[in-house]
């Protein structure tokens, strides 16, 4: 059943990412399946400094807005810097990685399909 | 076909919105079909001060993340106050508004699966 849910993101318990290639990663899910979301779901993480996600390709589409912090994304060989206010569309099937190059916590909202997950 | 997009969100064009129920609010489609979006669409509101969206239901959900400023929700006859660093889900077929309460830009993330636009 999908019902009304409005809280604060940090508020939503945190947890680590345990993963070939994974540094420093906490997830926290926002808005998924379990609380009934139609289509899509809305997931915050946060990459400590020198962390990194794999890099890695999948056959599902992110849809990303940096809210804090600031990075670089690896997208097929080559490396773009992107900071707080930035939106990212990554294509399905197109390799990827996010790496904090920053000092502090870079948070971010990442957004992919139900059937990914 | 979908590329890559990465940029700044606030170096989207802004449209307002001219719509029944409608006060000093703009839109920013952010991530979309247009960009080759398989499921779902990314947009950036503002809404000033004293402005608000209309109270209406429709048959899709909206996924909200508030980036800036403070407000209310109106949903089915309550309001409850957010600020940014909430996040909102709204389940299809509820009555629903955002309003801003607060003195600056109210900022807020909406994104709504692909077949509702």
């Amino acid at each position: 059943m999908s019902e009304l849910k409005m809280m604060k993101a940090l508020d939503v318990g945190a947890k680590e990412i345990e993963m070939d290639g994974v540094e420093g990663i906490t997830i926290r899910w926002l808005i998924s399946k379990d609380d009934g979301a139609p289509n899509f779901a809305m997931r915050l993480f946060e990459i400590a400094p020198g962390g990194h996600s794999p890099l890695h390709t999948h056959d599902w589409e992110h849809e990303v807005y940096i809210v804090d912090g600031s990075g670089e994304l690896e997208f097929e060989g080559t490396r773009r810097p992107f900071e707080g206010g930035w939106f990212i569309s990554v294509p399905p099937g197109r390799e990827h990685q996010f790496i904090n190059t920053g000092d502090g916590i870079m948070r971010f909202l990442c957004l992919v399909p139900n059937d990914s997950y």
